[in-house]
Order: structure tokens, then sequence, then C-alpha cells
């Protein structure tokens, strides 16, 4: 096949997992060549800095890639043939009040989950259609959007009602990560795992992990009710690693003790543990905190030690599942390899029991336009029931946002498994009205 | 019409609720003749008891009428033209337990809602398929149940598993309480208001409410908004009555401030407003001690009277709609007269978004052997999210039963709306578990 | 309840049916009485002549009534509780041809079934759009259309697309009829008829027919595998009725003696033994001619001989089920009456395997602007692959009519049971778009 | 990936296609190592005939395979990999009467499609469920039968029906053929193409077909609306290939110019162009003398040759597309090579409009143990009526079979497009009936 250098462009351009991206896409540049870089963002200065650090990246790694900032949509999306999706309405600093404003009434405080996913959700829907419907003017037209900007299940609802024709393609790394860790424990390249999976973003389990045709389900639920989903090693050398990161994969360990026939996604601690999760949280410093004052601010120190040290460091640079996913995405999109990913797409009778236009994460094997998906059949009542429960609150959110509707959001909130009355969930509603004001559409 | 007098037995003689059963049949003796009462139960002693008031009723209302007070099904059944089942199984005894063991873990405690609801139905199952089967061998062939006993969802669920073509229709009352209040705040008859309504038992709303053809939510909003479910005088009056169902009635007041489009049905509170029934809960005396103190004990002194007083006591006894509507109900079936009344169905499509073997509670016009459901269509998300998740709450406790599976019964009372996490539901079962060693099914 | 006399429009009042439907009407007068009847027709000449006979019958029947003849809408609908639709686009003549059409290819020639069916529709969906527009702008905000006018099926699609709020009860006299018979053999009156029914219009089954709560399906169904459904007098009495009904009644024989499970309605011979119909079909002489030659020369005839006798006549006027039975539905409307009687409505669930938007004919009580319908649930497999594809061929005319399509229109002619190959289905349509030039959409 | 070399049992040795099978499979030798190829049949004589070709092509193309030829279940079955399935229950004898008692009432007589396919389908259903219990009780518990044997529809349905968990796949050559042609036209590789398609089996669509990313439809319906689904050389040189072939494939051009959507499966004129047929079938001289006269006579010829030179021809052996594609099935499944073919499998949702449990024909991503199919989706009114009504037809012979019931049976025929009436079909079904007393189940 031929195989034609891409153009891409990466809108959120200004975002601490930009120069990952990059570089997980540039070290695959034998097989999935890229011709050229582009970073849009609105936000011009922080992006002008984070593209020091990508164009260092490029420099490093394959100088002949054309690297473009802009904060124009038509520079950035002309002629492209991909746009990754990575936006942050917002910033951390509104990822901050998701997190705190919960926490504040006893009630999860989390970046996608319960009150502060759907806060994130009401600030995220139109921006994200403003941005499709710039790709949809100025790229090609076989241009596709992979989207991993969250929170993704709202997000994908919103778009597949208001552009249900839109190229895009709502993509999570986190089953990879999980799948990572899940290979980590059986002692096999992740590319090895053969998976099943069912549910919504954030919001699913792994019903089937083959390795080489035999199933290792038995032997990951044993190891994950006496270890969490890490290794041995791991559990053991946890202070090396992001410790909030490491409660999480541990967290898995009384989810698989209390209901052992499937593997959670992480994200189900939160409702399926949110007493335990607001116990042991700190609503004086949350994720957002530790982020900004990790992960970004290590970006930052990198990025001045760039500008001073005159373009080059000795830094390695570290490339994770999430830049390596979308890129294989991406591939398996452009070569119609038909690889098999966890992607986000409409039901149309995949999981029994949905309406057809749940958007649901399942296993697919991802073609050009076209995927082609497992069929789930008929789930378990209790998995079916926390998925309608999740899914419909979900709706209930955008609904409120596309008909600006108080009474719509009151309910998005109460229905959600992380908020214990209507009560509250009016309380946390009125001060996120508050704190997103900026942000949100009015509601009556 | 040839007006045939009926057999009708009642399973559950020994309930406080016989006497009034009895009376309300009575009073219809025109329009709907009765041959026999029998009362069946497999307590004697309390049954005999019951039987003097019932006798005392008989005796004065209708003294032309058989009473038969027998502890055998086939005696009880043999030729009968309806069974009004209102089994208790473990009495108001157990109902304590179903109460006060989540209460210890700060989660609703109540006879049908939340966990003791889950309790009590993993009680009830089994002794309601006996029952059926006794009706099946015994009755005519042409004999239905009319089943009050709790819970309903899950019992009707259960029933319609493992008895899909019994001749049983479950039905409850609480929605007709709700009409007569409504039509006392209207000022008309309750026989005169033409209801729309949807939901599971005890899960549900009032979408309609019409008098001669006019539309009376948005009166009946206004009015609820300000004093609850009651009338201005009963708010008033409010110390004279029941207190917990004063309050119960008052709680509607925020409800539907928050949820304004329908009218609910009154046990909605125990899921929409959870904390707020936990915090005015007195874990050490809860409904069952004031049904024990209140109602039960005042049987018991009113038998006692009519002993002491050799058989006659000036004593008046009201008839609620509890004993009207299972009469009115019967009659309608007897008389094919296709009277309109809320019943529990298999849901067949009627609201769209439920699966088909969801026993669903609509109006239905009730006739012979046959009922003509008004269909309900699509609902709004939020109430489709809410009945989604309780009713795989409650098929995860039938499931559970009929597997004897500790897993699903942990899911059952994880999924409910009424408990916050997983590892609250695990406690509250485990104790479940010990109190009704007597009753339940074993689980592995 | 306090009877408001009612305002009743007959659209389409120059019909040879228009003065039995008055004369049903007024026969009602004391339980249903009418303030006002009102003809309503686009050819004033037929309908001025049609008028001498409708004066006559209120004259001699119900004096009071006020009787207004008109080819103005607005005069026709203000302020009317009522409209009776019973149009026919093209009038005989055109029927004529829908049934000599197909006929010249060998194909079943009939003004609702096959072909000929599928023309009329292309003929009447727009006018009867039209219809409805104009009730809604003119008459009572709960005024009901019951429309009569044929072919019902395919107009109810219509309908229900296009205007799928609009207050349309489509209703059918051909069940009645044939209830009529069935009471006959059965000796008793048709109204103690307790029916069930599935199907589409002029295409479904009746699976249960009770009496006094007793079934008599197999009684009938002996007799008409002997007799078809006549009683013995009308077979041997045959001579003395319509012959093409009296055949009509007779292929019921055949039809149960292979299908014995249910009875069918008549019209399922036109599908069922198209070749048998097609042998006994004169191509020259069609119904249409029959009934121009018949019933209609008698009407005019009648019409004459008032005129000429200075308004009075001694002649007897027969009142069928055709005119009984719209005034029953109007009155089941009216007054709330929840009768029990076969409409056509969207199907939401009712007979599983159709979609929701088919429009299905059941059972249903009848009430002031509420149905409750028996649900009928699965049909076996033969029952529901006819009427898939009859709903399909009707769906495919609809659509050729709402998009213009001649594609679609071959579709739905080569789809109809009764049309043995593409290639004959073009020919037909071919000749019939010819044939209705003046009154079909254009297609391309 | 370890390539092992695979034992391959073929049920239905004696088929005129066993050899073209082995010589495909040999041919794919490197790729698809065999290390064993059985023979089985119920037939012994006409078995050991094939054989001695089957051994001459394993001797000329891969001496180190080694054949078993067997009428043993134990031996044929023990340990294989796959069971490729081609058995035809009666041989041509029976096929030839399936096409001629049809004929004789003037219906399409065929092997598959209309009343000659619903013949067959009984005869067949309880012999496939035979063997599928004997694969199960001697292969590998991971073997795969691959069926050819037809009519796949309806042996599909009945094996969901009666043994729904068996690792049968249904396939069927014919669409591969087409796409054969197609690629001819298109002057391409029919590897190259990329198709979607819906259907039934010998029932359906291609609703794309691309090449290198470009659709290609326009071009072909232009193409076909003139040639047929032939080259224009292939038209020219017509008289060098099998007449019925031609003619099959010259019919798609009518179908195309009346219905031009869709490429059509060669199959459906048999219901969409019956007169056709019937008018250009010999009731004296069918395929099935067709084939016993060409293709099975020449293969006896070659064996005679065989024979007689003591074992050595010269013969060249054409393989087909018949042969290739089960072998390509084959190694997509031992493999996990996703690689996309038409598969027959449930529908669950694939199709909207047809049950979950309709075997439909779609391509599908084909892997070890896992299908992953395309979605269909809504298709236009005229498909999904076409399908429904075939498949009840095809339903209604399932139920017939399993019941043992006449009425379902004379429902199936009834019920089929190829058939005028109810009478016609009963007289086919008791000539069918007489003619099968050897293989058909009883019918009541």
């Amino acid at each position: 096949m031929n195989k034609q250098a891409q153009i891409i462009a990466i809108a959120g351009g200004g975002s601490t997992y930009t120069a990952g991206i990059v570089k997980a896409l540039l070290m695959k540049g034998k097989t999935f060549p890229v011709a050229e870089i582009r970073l849009y963002d609105l936000d011009k200065a922080r992006q002008d800095n984070v593209a020091v650090l990508v164009d260092y990246v490029v420099r490093t790694q394959a100088p002949h890639v054309k690297l473009t900032i802009t904060t124009e949509p038509e520079v950035a999306f002309s002629g492209a043939d991909f746009v990754f999706a990575q936006i942050r309405v917002g910033l951390y600093k509104m990822r901050e009040l998701d997190e705190k404003i919960p926490l504040r009434h006893g009630c999860v405080g989390q970046e996608t989950c319960g009150a502060g996913g759907l806060a994130y959700g009401m600030r995220t829907i139109f921006p994200m259609i403003k941005l499709i419907d710039q790709m949809e003017r100025y790229a090609k037209n076989s241009c596709w959007m992979l989207n991993y900007s969250n929170p993704a299940s709202i997000v994908a609802d919103a778009v597949n009602r208001l552009r249900p024709n839109a190229r895009v393609l709502n993509i999570c790394d986190m089953p990879v990560a999980i799948e990572r860790n899940l290979s980590n424990i059986l002692g096999v390249n992740r590319y090895e795992l053969d998976v099943e999976y069912f549910g919504l973003n954030h919001y699913g389990w792994f019903t089937s992990v083959k390795v080489a045709g035999e199933e290792k389900i038995p032997q990951l639920r044993a190891h994950i009710q006496q270890y969490g989903m890490l290794t041995e090693q791991e559990v053991e050398n946890a202070c090396h690693a992001d410790p909030s990161w490491i409660k999480t994969f541990k967290n898995t360990q009384p989810l698989v003790q209390m209901f052992p026939e499937y593997i959670p996604n992480t994200y189900l601690q939160y409702y399926l543990m949110a007493d335990d999760i607001v116990e042991h949280s700190n609503p004086e410093y949350t994720r957002a905190n530790e982020v900004m004052e990790g992960r970004e601010k290590k970006m930052f120190e990198a990025i001045a030690q760039i500008k001073a040290s005159d373009g080059y460091v000795d830094g390695k640079f570290h490339v994770g599942v999430h830049g390596e996913f979308i890129a294989d995405v991406a591939m398996s999109i452009a070569y119609d390899l038909r690889n098999k990913w966890l992607v986000i797409i409409p039901n149309n009778g995949l999981i029994k029991g949905l309406p057809d236009d749940a958007m649901v994460e399942v296993p697919a094997l991802v073609g050009r336009d076209k995927v082609y998906p497992l069929q789930v059949g008929e789930v378990p009542h209790f998995y079916l029931g926390m998925l309608q429960q999740q899914l419909m609150s979900e709706k209930c959110l955008v609904d409120a946002a596309l008909e600006g509707s108080y009474n719509k959001a009151l309910q998005a909130f109460t229905l959600n498994k992380t908020i214990p009355s209507a009560k509250v969930a009016k309380k946390i509603l009125d001060e996120m009205i508050e704190a997103n004001r900026e942000f949100w559409p009015a509601l009556r």
C-alpha cells in the first residue's frame, strides 16, 4: 500500500499530553509516516509554551516533519488527514472545581465521573461541536477526528445527536492502560491480549482476556483479588509511582472480590465505592492539584530547561499508552488495517437492553470509514442496570445542555449513582452553575 | 347479568387488614354479592383472634354470608372465585428488622423500598408460589388471585417468571390512596378522576389527572408545591393523623418542587430523599413499631372488647381505600366491567425502554380474563433511568432467590438507589442473611 | 352525563353510503342526540342529488335535526364535533379502472387489495391530508375525524406520517359485517360477541370469538369449513343476495379449511386465493359495474322517485352495519363509553414483529381521546410474514407518493402478494400512471 | 504463528464438488498446511468412486497429505480441526423432483428457491443435526463445521434453534461467484473488492462495492443494465459456458433496470421474475438433468479414465471459487486472520426490522471463534418486506419439520413468493410429501 505521509492536527495543542502524542506518532514514523503536525489551541500563550517542548521532540525525533503552531482553525485543519482532539474547556482551574465542589457536599469529586463529569460535560459539548464544524469546513473530506476530549461519554452522546454524520471517533486510553497492567500481570506484551469488553466510557467491564486463544480471566481474577491491578513488584514499589493511580489500581481488589464475574474499568470505583473514595479524598487537594503540581509543573520545567539550554537537553521522555493508542487507531483507519481496539460507537443492538442511540464502548476492528464491532448480546441484570442508570444520567445532562433546562440538569445530577439525594444534587448543581457561569449555557 | 354470589378466600387471614377488606366487600353486597368468605392463614392462633373481629363484621353487616376459618388450603380454596392474597412472611417481627438493619448502616429502612424491600422480597417469593400452586390445585379454573402481598414488584416479577400463566393480578392501594388525597384537594369524589400513570410498583408517576375531561395537573402541582399532598385543612390538623403518613404526604412538596413534571408516588421519597428520610428516622422505633403499637394493638383491643362484651360493641370501623380497591377490582373482573384501575402487568411494549418482562404499574380497563392497558410510550430519560435502575435491582434479587446466589443478592443491594456503596450493601446483606436464616433460601 | 347534541359533518356527502349513515345516526337519536348534519363534497351536482334522499331521511326520521349541504369546508367543519370521512377520489369511474387494469394482466382487480388498492391509495393520500387540515382549521379542538375512506391501511399510514398528531381514527366496517355473519351463525346478537383480532386493515384474523365468556371458535371453524361464513339458510337462499358478497363469504370455506387456526377477514381471499379470484372475475364487468348498476342506480331511482312524488315515498331503507358502526364509535368517543371496537391505530408493540409505526387493526376500548387496546403479543410466523409483506408493500406506496418516486411505486406493486413478478408489476403500474394522470402525484 | 497442519473432514465426500474443494485446499498448502483429508459419506459406492479422483488430486498435488475414505463418523471426525459439510440428501434424483414438481404447477422449480428449496430443506434439517452431533462427539473441541449444505437459510435456522451453541458457520459461494464476475467487469482481482451486502442466503443485495476505497456501484449498475453480470466478452462468447448460468447472470440486467439501487444476488431472479423463469424452464429437463449429464457425467468419465490409465491422466482440473472460498474461510478461522467474508449468522440487531434469531448473510471479519460483522442498520421498505416474507416462509418450514405439522408446511409454501395461491401451494405440497416419503418427517 502506498503510504502517503499524513497531516495531523492536534486540537488542544497546549495540553500536557501534546508532546507525548507527538513523540508516539513520530516513533511510528516508518509504518505511519507523518508530513506535518499542527498544534491548534485557543490559548496562544500556553500553546506557544508547550510548542517549545513539541518542537524539541520533533527536532530530535523526526526533523523532516513540519511543525505548525496556530490559533487559526483554517490554518490548523486545511487539508488535514486527522484531527486529534484533546481539548480541556476551562483548563485545570475548572477541573479543580469539578472535583472540589462535590466533595464539599460529601460526594465523589472527579474529573469525568459523578457531578464533576456532568459539569465538565456541560462545558465541553458546544466547544466540541464548534471544533467539528471547523474540521468539516476546512479538512479533507476523508479526514477523521479522533476524540480524546473528556468526558467522552457525554461528548459522544451530544455529537451523535447534533452531528450524527460527522466523522468523529471517540476513544479512551483507560482500557488500554488497564490492558497494559493486565499484560504486565500475565507477563506478556499488551498487543498480545485479545479482549472482550462492554460498557459506556469510563464505565465498563472486560469479560474475556485471551492470550494465544487461552482465557486468562480466572488467573487475572485471582491475582486482582490478592494484589489489585498491579504486579507484585508494583505493589511493593508503589511508593515510586503516582499515588492516586496506585490507589486506583489497588481499588480493583475489593471490586473484583465483591463482583468477581468480570474485570472492571478502574473508574467504576467512583460509582461502586463512592463512600471509600470520598473518605480518602482531600477536599483541599485533589487530583487537579496533583496534576498541576506534578505533570504540568514538570512539563513547564522541561520547557524552561529547553529554552535555557538553547534547545538541547538530555531528557528522556516517556511515551505512554495515551500517545501510542491514538496513533495506533489513526494508523488502523488510514490503512484500513482493521486492528482491534475499543471504540465508542452507537449501540444499534450491540448490547441488548440499551437503546440504539447509546454510545457504547466495545471492541471493534477499525478500518477506513467502517468499524466491525463485536456483538455483545445480553448482559446480566446488574450490569445492565448500572449502564442504564449512568446512560440516562448522561442523557439528561445532554438534554439539559441542548434545551437549556435547569430541570433536566437537576435530573442528571439526581440520577447519578455518586449523589445520594435530590437535595444534595440541587446544592451541587447550584454551585456548579455559579462556578461555570463563563462556560455553561444558561439554564432556565 | 346474572350476579352469582362469590366465594372469596383471603390468604393471610390473620392480617390487620382482613376485617377492613371483609367490611368493604360486604358493603358492596348489592352490586357484588358474596356467598362465603374464607380466612386462610398458617398462623392459627393469630387468625382465630382476628376472626373474632371478622365474625363481628359479618354478623353486623351481612349475616347471611358464610364465614369459614381454616389453616387448610383445600378448605380455603376449593371452589373459590377469588383469592385475595395479603400474606406477610415473618410478620411485623421481621418487618421491624427490614427497617432497622439498613438504618444501622445509615440507609433507608422501609418495608418495601430499599434494602428492607429486597429482604422482604426474598422471604416472600417462594411462599407466594406455594400459595398460587394451592389455588391452582383447588380453586375454580376461573378463579383469580388478586395479590396485595408486598413487595409487589418483586413478587410480580418472580411469579411472572415461575408461573407465567397463573391467574394472578398484582395490585396496590397506594395510588388509590394518593388519588383519594388528590380528589380531596380538588374537591371531587375519587371515582371521578381519570388518571394516567406509569412506573413500577411503589415507584411511579401520575402524568395526567383529569376530571370531566379537564386536566388538573397544573392545579395539583401548584397545591402540592405549597402544601404537599394534603388539603389545607389536613395540613392544619395534621396532629390528629398518623404522623408517618402525614410526613409522607408532605414530602411530596419538595419532590414536586424539584421535579414538577409529574405527580410522584409517595414512595419515591425513599429513593429521591433518602438522606432526609434517614435523618428523620429513629433506628430504635420504626414504622413496624408504630403499627404494632398502633393499628395492630387497636385491633387486638377491639377483639378483646368484642370477646368481653359477648359479641356486641358499639365500634365504628372505618373502611379505607385498601378494602374498597380490592373489592372494586374483583367486581370489575367478575362482571367484565372494564373499569379503569392501576394494575401491575407485563410491560410488553407499554413503556418504551423497559423490557417486555418488566412488571409495570399502569392504568388498564380490567375485564374478565383480559386487561386493556393504556399505552404509555416514551418516557423522559430521567424517569426511564430511575425505572431501569430499580427494575434491575429487583431482577437481581429475584435472580438471587431463584439461583441461590450470594453474588446476585449483593448486586441487587448494590444497585439499589438507597444504598451508597457496594461495601455498605455487603454489610446490610450479611446482616439480613443472618436475620432471615429461617426464611430465606440459602445463598452461596 | 349531559348529552350535548352533536354537529356531525360528512365529508364525501355525495356517497351512496351517506343516507344510510345519516339514518343510522338518527336512529340512535335518544342515546346520541344530533343537532346538525352537514354534507360536504367537492362534487356539488352529485351531492345535491344525494341530499334529496338525505333530506327525506331527516324529515321522516328526525325533523328537528338541521341539515346543511355545502361545498365550503368552512361551512362544513366550523364548530363540528365529528367529521365522518368517506371520500372516494375519482368516484366509481376510477374504481372501475382500479379493478380492470390488473385483471388485464391476470391479477386480482379489487378496490382496496392488490394493485387496485395501491392505485386508489395513491389517489387518496393528499386529498385526505387536505381534508384533515381543513378540519383542524375550522372544527372544534375536540373534534375527531372518523375515517372510512379507503384504502384505509394506506391512508392511515400516510396520515400517521404526515399528520401524526391529528385527531383521526381510522375504522372499517368489514370486521363488523363479519361479526354480524358470525353472530347469525351462532344465533346471537352481534353486540354479544367479544372478539380478539389482529392484522392490518382488510388483512387480519379473528383469534377469539366469545359469547358470555365461552369460546366459539371451534364451532365457527366447523361451520365455516362446511358452509363458509353464511348461515345454512343464507347458503340456500343465496340467490336473493348480492352475488359477489355471497361468493366472498363462501370463499372463507376453503380458507378455513386450509388455515384452520383463526377466522380470516374475507379480504384475505384476494391474497390467498388470487388465482381463483381472477379465474372467476369478468374483466369486462367488475364490482364497480355491479355497484354502479346496483346500489348507485337504485339510489338514484329512489331520489328520482322522491323528487317526482313531491317528497314522500313509501320506501323502506335498510340500515346496515356500515352506518351503525360509525355511529357507535362516535358515541363511544363522545361519552367516553370505552366500548370495544376494532380500530386502526399505531402498533407500538401491540403485535410483536411489526414496527411501532405500523397502523394495525386491533380491538380496543374506545374512549374520549384515548383508546385502550388489547395487547396481541406474538403471532405465528405465517401470519407475521403475511402482515409484514403487505405492510411493506403499502409503506412503499406511501414512500412513492411522498417522494414522487417511480422506483418506490414499482417496489410497492412488486412486493404485493397478488402480483406474480416485477415485470407484471411494471406493466400494471405503467397503465395505472396513465389512467391516473389527473389524480396521482408525478412519479419520477 | 505456528501453523499446525490441519485435519479436515469432508462430509458428503461423494459430491461432485469434493475433488475441487480438495484441490483448492491443497493449492493453499504453504499458507494453510493440511495433514489429512477425510472423506465421509453414507453412500459408500459413490464415495469410493469419487475418491479415485480425489486420490488422484492428492497424489499429483500434495502426496504428503494423508487421505482417508470412510463411512464411519468416528473415523471421519476424531481429532478433526474442520468439517466441511456439503451433504445432499436424496442426491440429484431428489433434486430433480424438487425442480420438476413445482414446474408441473406452473411454479419456479429450483433446488434452493421456492417450493423446491422448502422441500429440500425438509429433507436436510435432521441429517444436518445428526452430522453436527457426530462432530461434537468425536472432533476436537475447537473444531468448526463450515457448512455449504443447501438450502443454507433453512439449515441455518434449524441449526440455530436446535443446536444454538454448535460450532457451525454457514457459508455460501454464490456471492463470491458474483464478486468474481463483478471484479471481471471492473478488471480487478476479486480479492480487491471491499463489499457491503445484506440479506438471507440466496436472497440479498450488494449495497457497496469498493476498490481501493472508491465506490464502484454506479459503474457496475450501468454495466449490468446493459450486459447483465457478465463482461462484454462473456456476453459475446456465452455459447461456450454453462447456459443456465449465462441466463442467470444475464437476468440481472432486467433486475437492475427495475431495481437500480443495489446489485442483487442472482437467485433473486426466482422471486422477482418467477413468470419469466417458469416460461423459460423445461419441465422435462431441469438443472438437475443438466448437472447429471454435465458436471456429474464428466466427473465419472474422468474417474473412469483414471482407473483405466492406472492412475495417471493428463487432465487439468479447474478450481473455482467454490473450493477457494471454503478454504479461505477455514484459514481465516484457523489463524484468526479476521479476513472479510460474507457469512450467515444470527441477526441480533444487524438488520433492523428482522428478528434477533433471523439467520442473515452479511459481511464479517472472520476470526478464531468470533466474527466481527458490519452493522447493516435500516434497509428500505421494499427490501425489508422481501426479506421478512422469505424469512417467515422458511421459518414456517422449520416449524413444520420440528412440529411435524402439515399446517405449518402449507403455510410455508403459501407464503413463498414463487407460489401464486394457497391452492397451488397445497397441490405442490401434497405431491412433495408423496415424493419425499423416504426423507421427510411425517406431517400431520
